[in-house]
């Protein structure tokens, strides 16, 4: 086991074998802001309901609110900031029951927190595959979102092997 | 029905029951350059295989791959740019089977693909969820990922209840 707390970018990774199903984790809290709602939803969502105050009046909110994907992609920037593996990279494989339970507005505080839910072995013998549950709240605690995450960690480099016999 | 193709953005949208089980869309091709996949990672997705080309050298793709998360958002933009519905926004749901098949590099272009796979009642009875397969494409035709998408669609507005008797 090797749980030390990492710190710095040179820092190695956790791998598979340091991870346990239950272990959890929980991210900084960070706002966000009108202006980078706009400028996602103007780059990446630009429909009416987040950009344009009077057509959102009308609409299914009756407010402008953000796009659904932004609180995904801050979910994930979150997550990579908390450096739950140390060094090591997220290589996201799948995503599953992605639910957007509330809209979310300007101002609005978010966290995330994130649980190990399972473990298994990987096609390949270098890597094993994580299954994690990931929940994204604003700042009453409430759920914004959720999503499982399957992604891949890399197992511990084996020795090299023994010269033959 | 009332299929007629939209045009600008105060054109009346779709209806739940203007769209049907085996409907499909697709969008325009776009590219992705470096540059945009560089300030997206910076912003969402800041991990060493996504903007260090000697930190990805010795990585898991041996050089530098775009987000997955930015695939996904390009993937929104897309759609939504293709205005399916018309002037109809989407509210999205829930996403399952979001998978990650392949890496992206710059300059690959993308296109998206959709089909409506299923309809079904909502709670609410002024809207219907629909179920739609969403695959983007690389250049050569290649699957870079897929997803299923749950949104909410507006039914026809009623007809003012009648006084009573």
């Amino acid at each position: 086991m090797c749980h030390d707390a990492p710190s710095g970018n040179n820092v190695e990774g956790l791998t598979f074998e340091d991870v346990n199903v239950g272990d959890e984790y929980v991210t900084a809290v960070r706002s966000i802001s009108a202006a980078e709602m706009n400028r996602f939803a103007a780059e990446f969502d630009p429909q009416p309901i987040h950009l344009d105050a009077e057509a959102a009046r009308h609409g299914f909110f009756g407010e402008i609110v953000g796009s659904g994907w932004h609180a995904a992609v801050l979910t994930m920037r979150l997550m990579v900031d908390a450096r739950p593996f140390g060094g090591t990279p997220f290589i996201g494989v799948r995503v599953d029951g992605m639910r957007f339970k509330k809209p979310f507005r300007p101002g609005d505080e978010i966290q995330v927190k994130a649980k190990v839910t399972g473990k298994r072995d990987a096609r390949s013998p270098t890597h094993g595959y994580l299954a994690m549950h990931v929940t994204t709240h604003l700042g009453d605690g409430s759920i914004l979102m959720m999503q499982d995450w399957l992604i891949l960690l890399p197992r511990p480099a084996e020795n090299p092997p023994a010269s033959k016999a």
